[in-house]
């Protein structure tokens, strides 16, 4: 069963709601290409963010674990952050990996782009993999970051995003698209 | 390497920034617990999601492509949609999946549960399997919602979002969480 190809709604002007450090929430009018009618719907506009999966030379996966303010709890992840403007991608993973964990070096490439949620988010995450890291450098945390770096075989990791250990819905995907590349 | 425990900030008081249908968002006061300082942090409130992976009789998984406001772009997914007040995550799955496609019977369980973003959300996103679907019911779709529905093999369906042919990230996880227990 398919039905007809749905309508590609027309973006019209947009007004800010509320603008706060990581996004802006905005309400954007779309028109209706073929009933013409207008509505307006909300989207958060970011800029894109990167996640990076770094594999040490023994095989494995540099993790951070912080506290998270939107679930109100601890959570363990991949490292990440967000990309600055004009900045590539795979510069903007090596770049957070280093900041938050220390680890650098090793060969970095793109595994994959995903929307974080293209119903009501404008931006994307990139997913970084980076082969061979080691610990190089200082950490070096935004305010208010306090974040435990760790390593773990990357089965052991890829496990615990299957099992709920790992439950951010972003570090998951990551983990489990790395599952289909990294033993290669 | 790994350093001390994160501390856990306690949460006070909050106010609202801008409230849409589909989230609030909300500064949240923190308190750090061991420097005593304040800050301000901002969580979009939204109620708990589901996303349904459904799998008929024949090996094929249920899928909707639909116009995405926050991408503006045309976005192949699982079915998915918002939770209600009490209800349980198996059975808004069930509920979301026929009003979406019409498709319905088989077993129903809860796969996983994610946040799809702890940072800066508060919700969790709840992955149901439901394997045995047939159609069986008219579609109730949503004000404003167009959606394509289509089935196609559950070993295509997970290539696709390996390949970026399915890039919603809370569709790539529940896809990649199912392909660890779907074919068992």
């Amino acid at each position: 069963m398919i039905q007809g190809e749905p309508s590609l709604w027309e973006r019209g002007a947009e007004r800010v709601l509320a603008s706060t450090r990581v996004l802006e929430l905005r309400s954007v009018r779309y028109r209706h290409p073929k009933r013409g009618t207008d509505r307006e719907f909300m989207v958060a506009h970011a800029p894109d963010w990167v996640n990076v999966v770094a594999r040490t030379p023994d095989g494995r996966l540099v993790l951070v674990r912080q506290f998270r303010f939107g679930s109100n709890e601890l959570s363990l992840e991949i490292p990440g952050g967000v990309m600055e403007a004009g900045e590539d991608p795979v510069a903007a993973g090596v770049r957070e990996l280093l900041e938050e964990t220390g680890y650098g070096g090793g060969a970095a490439r793109l595994l994959g782009s995903v929307y974080p949620n293209p119903a009501i988010m404008d931006n994307k995450c990139h997913i970084i993999f980076v082969d061979g890291v080691v610990p190089t450098g200082p950490l070096d945390w935004d305010d208010d970051e306090e974040i435990q770096v760790s390593t773990a075989p990357a089965g052991e990791v890829i496990a615990w995003a299957r099992s709920g250990r790992i439950v951010h819905s972003l570090s998951v995907a990551a983990l489990l698209l790395f599952e289909g590349v990294g033993r290669i």
